[in-house]
């Protein structure tokens, strides 16, 4: 298979920081697209990959699934896209086509598991594929999106991991017009499922611990905040709730926000892995039939609705634009929730 | 408010056997039905209410919300029934018919609480309901249900709580034609969640820890039994699920069934209360979109929904049936799961 070197930035171990090196990308096959990279955001699983910190990366690894560029060469079979066009690249970049969940347009859930942008196994190369941190990326155009061309492509590359990660729930759950719906967190991904679930008619409410988070959560169409600590502002919010998204990436009690789902209601984690620490109690479910559910990105056809309905309604990230060589202090910050409210890198920084 | 003697079967502490006593039933209201009791289900919320073992019990306490009777009496206004009527009440006897809930038929999730039928505020007499283990019962037309006349009374008492409580998950989740359904625990409810599932159309699959339940099972309609602490039977039906309703009244690991589950599966836990300890894990749950729910017995109108179905489709529960007299040790063998699969009190043995 023919190859050719792009410069990119990652890292050969856990604990050495990122840098620049080489990677090679196959010429596009006939189904492929190639894309020189503009804009890549800044997702909190690539540090957590960088790092080694759910186990399982291998090195060298490049990060990067929030890809916003323009189309720079396309196989013969080609359909959707044309050199000159605004694509974005997300999470995924191959599943088995075959599944149940294939089928279903579910990308995100195929059974035997989908490749990832970065850290899986490339089928072509027999390498790891390499993510976004890079000039260029070759993509099969069914994982390739299209972009909006009147939303800012930087602002735009979040969508693609923090964008769609809200909007899947939102939509499984059927949020529209007078849903009432909380987000627990306002973060990359918080920030992006209050401005998401406003657009589609939702009522909207943060709930933080920071007080302090008032005034962007109401910049960001939030109608109301409500301080997670204050029992009394809990209590006000009883049985209000027809969907809450907690993006809460570290463990916090689950438990605390099941009285203020409404019946049928759902609490969907899209933040947090691991064990539910309180133990999550059956009795306030029962009660009501309520449920805690887990959801994983979105699929395909499913993100380009997002980003089709971002267009619609001119909807990005907020962004802090920075340049490939910041990338290590970005991940300090980034640790310290010290960004409103997404990092991404103008990859023209990589190419000078 | 005018009232009358019934015999009853009760208990004045948590510590005393149930004895013979007498209890104040209203005359009925132009609302009321006045029902004479045939036959009353033995439900394990009973046992734990005569116990005191979920604390809030006040005594006497009259156990039994599982009842088929003839109508003897109706107010001037009720529209529903007739004298000579075979009549149910299940779980709950009144709510307040007005908040969202109510007006949704959902009175079994009542905002400000449905009354149940024994060990509830007695609106009308201001003492505590008392249930079934009595000779009559006089409740709103509106929570009284119709039996359909070609169903054996005896038979039909634990549709009202062991049927509704499998039923209405089973609805809501939407089971029907071609659904997998897995059914955790083989007791009073889950034969019931056999019997039905299989009614609407499902593929149903009893998760079991006992080999020697299988052949009941497959009696009572299920298509498979797999056998959960074996890890070979488990692996086989990975992924396999629309939904699991665990019946099991006990501490047990719900993780354990997550990987049964289907994309955007559901386990609803409709028979243990307390906290899931080992902790749920939330990353099985984010890789296939899968929900934990909680789901309480079920509205009047999905309870008539379903006594109609169970009459068109020939279904019961089975049942061994008992004198009033013999409720100590039926609570004694209740507890050792010794019963195929409900005891019923006939409720002649009361009136001799
Ligand atoms: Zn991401
Ligand atoms: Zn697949
Ligand atoms: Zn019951
Ligand atoms: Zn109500």
């Amino acid at each position: 298979m023919e190859k050719f070197e792009v410069k990119a930035y990652g890292t050969q171990s856990a604990e050495t920081p990122l840098k620049q090196l080489n990677i090679e990308r196959r010429e596009a096959t006939p189904k492929d697209v190639e894309i020189d990279i503009l804009f890549c955001g800044v997702c909190h699983s690539d540090l957590h990959t960088a790092r080694n910190d759910w186990g399982g990366t291998i090195y060298p690894a490049v990060p990067g699934h929030e890809i916003v560029g323009r189309v720079t060469k396309v196989g013969s079979e080609v359909s959707k896209f044309k050199v000159g066009d605004l694509a974005a690249v997300g999470c995924l970049v191959d599943s088995c086509r075959e599944c149940s969940s294939c089928k279903q347009d579910l990308e995100q859930y195929c059974i035997p598991g989908f490749t990832g942008t970065y850290n899986s196994k490339d089928k072509h190369l027999g390498t790891r594929t390499y993510g976004g941190y890079s000039e260029k990326v070759v993509v099969d155009e069914h994982f390739v999106l299209k972009v909006p061309e009147n939303l800012d492509p930087a602002a735009t590359a979040p969508l693609l991991c923090a964008g769609i990660t809200t909007w899947s729930p939102l939509r499984h759950w059927k949020v529209g017009k007078g849903s009432n719906v909380a987000v627990v967190g306002l973060g990359g991904l918080g920030h992006m499922a209050i401005k998401l679930a406003k657009a589609l008619g939702a009522n909207v409410t943060l709930f933080s611990r920071s007080p302090e988070k008032e005034k962007d959560a109401f910049e960001l169409g939030a109608h109301a905040v409500v301080i997670s600590t204050d029992e009394e502002q809990m209590l006000k919010v009883s049985g209000k709730f027809d969907l809450i998204i907690d993006t809460v990436p570290y463990v916090h009690d689950t438990n605390h926000y099941i009285p203020t789902l409404n019946i049928n209601g759902t609490i969907v984690l899209v933040g947090y892995l691991g064990p539910l620490d309180p133990m999550l109690h059956t009795v306030p479910m029962i009660m009501g039939r309520k449920s805690v559910a887990g959801s994983l990105i979105g699929g395909i056809a499913e993100t380009q609705e997002m980003l089709d309905f971002c267009g619609e309604h001119n909807i990005v990230s907020e962004i802090e634009l920075i340049k490939m060589q910041d990338i290590n202090e970005a991940y300090e910050r980034m640790l310290k929730s010290d960004v409103r409210y997404r990092f991404v890198i103008d990859m023209n920084s990589l190419k000078n």
